[in-house]
């Protein structure tokens, strides 16, 4: 691993996270997001946020690093709900925001509204893509998340993935003067279930990603396992296996245990739980609670 | 990755086992060792290996796909408990073996009575054992685990690791004419808990070795948690981000779902399960047992 470590620096208005390979991986809660819930869609739609505090509740208590948020309700006002939602996530908890739209207007609002260091989810490789996002980026201080597809395709091979993120790195650090740090790439975790070797590519994608910028990465982690019986097992197996081959952080279960014990573990393994204290401190805490739990 | 696959044939009387980085992960299971086990060791003085025939079908129901068998006891003769012990699991099982021993004599007469071709481990780097054992391996047509440790320490650095991994290819290969496809190098996981960085170098040595040589890479997966709280989280973590490298078989816990849930996602992922046929196979015999198991 040649190039240099990159530490991307996000902040709430009290609390910062660096997400970088020396640090312990950054867990982006993905809960607080209406696809595939349609409890949660109907009671957004009547601007009933309600929901979105059990989630915050959920995910810190299960260790989140950040909490993404996501409000893309087809046909209410995003921009609007993603505002309340940001100021409604930020008075429940100290972590920092991953604001997630595809609707600039909303991540222009989002950005406005929110205090601290957001990271912005997400940006391709698109031309009008890069030209409209990168602006807000640079303007609010903030990071990117950004994907190496195009107009054309999602490149099923790993050298035009990295193509796509050499002009990602280009256009955001020489164009519009991001830092190369602030520069989070998603190296596209496809669902293993549709083709066997989509998960070879995304490795292999994200140790050159690694080798030739240094760049952090991060990837919708659930998606792999889309589709496949037993979940959880695959999502918990999927997670150390990117760790090992440089994965930084991942927008993904915050709430199951098994999960977020695998990213941990790893941590542990890849030397960034120096001693085991974080490890053992909450093999402890986990002690305690199911003792308390449980009867006389 | 660019040196070539290799392959390592294991067989029992009637079955074969191939190690291979295109092939699902070597599940070598590890329970067959009274080392940590005071009954078991009672037992075995007293002639006693009735034992071994429960560990023989926990093993395999869980899933292991090759049996290690060590008989490491003091003050008995180990050759004729690992005689007996080798007759009785191949009378039970056609998974092929795995000849665990440190004396010589021991792994001869294990050799002898072994029906198939066997693993052998172990050797290290080490000038007179490598005389003492390759002849062996030579003679027997068996494959072998090497450590690259040798007379003056466990090296920490991966570089010296890779050194004496060359020593052992150049040795086996040059000097007793065997097959580099039937060496198996154990890159020496140690205990995470002494030391924060032993993870991260014992993923370089593999990673080393199979850019270097393609060899086939094996541990003792239960070592890397030793001390440490949460071990199978712990273990069934490591597995992924050591297969992540490039690691083919581990001498491991067979019995414990989680663990081999790890190893067999990650053969999902890492493109050696296509279709997911094995993972979902495994998903619903075990929903079977489940629904036969639990009251009408």
């Amino acid at each position: 691993m040649s190039a240099p470590l990159r530490h991307t620096v996000l902040r709430s208005a009290t609390k910062e996270v660096v997400i970088g390979a020396d640090k312990p991986f950054c867990v982006i809660g993905e809960r607080i997001n209406p696809t595939g819930r349609p409890v949660l869609q109907a009671a957004l739609r009547e601007g009933d946020l309600s929901i979105i505090a059990k989630d915050v509740a959920a995910q810190v208590a299960g260790g989140a690093d950040v909490l993404d948020i996501n409000m893309g309700v087809p046909l209410t006002d995003e921009a609007e709900l993603l505002v309340t939602a940001i100021r409604m996530v930020q008075g429940l908890t100290d972590l920092p925001v991953c604001i997630d739209s595809s609707v600039v207007e909303a991540l222009e609002a989002g950005l406005e509204a929110y205090e601290g260091r957001a990271l912005v989810n997400s940006c391709t490789a698109e031309d009008d893509r890069l030209a409209a996002i990168l602006p807000l980026v640079k303007k609010y201080d903030a990071a990117i998340v950004a994907l190496p597809n195009d107009e054309d395709e999602i490149p099923m091979e790993a050298e035009k993935r990295l193509a796509l993120t050499e002009k990602i790195v280009r256009v955001a650090t020489e164009e519009y003067g991001i830092a190369i740090d602030d520069i989070v790439i998603d190296p596209l975790a496809m669902p293993i279930g549709a083709d066997s070797t989509v998960g070879r590519t995304t490795l292999e994608v994200i140790r050159g990603i690694r080798e030739r910028w240094g760049l952090n990465t991060t990837c919708g982690a659930s998606n792999v396992s889309f589709g496949m019986p037993g979940r959880h097992a695959l999502n918990a197996a999927w997670l150390p296996l990117a760790m090992s081959a440089g994965m930084t952080s991942a927008i993904m279960d915050a709430r199951t245990p098994q999960i977020v014990d695998a990213v941990r573990a790893s941590d542990l393994m890849l030397g960034n739980d120096e001693w085991g204290m974080s490890w053992i401190a909450a093999h402890r805490a986990r002690q305690a609670a199911e003792a308390a739990a449980s009867p006389a």
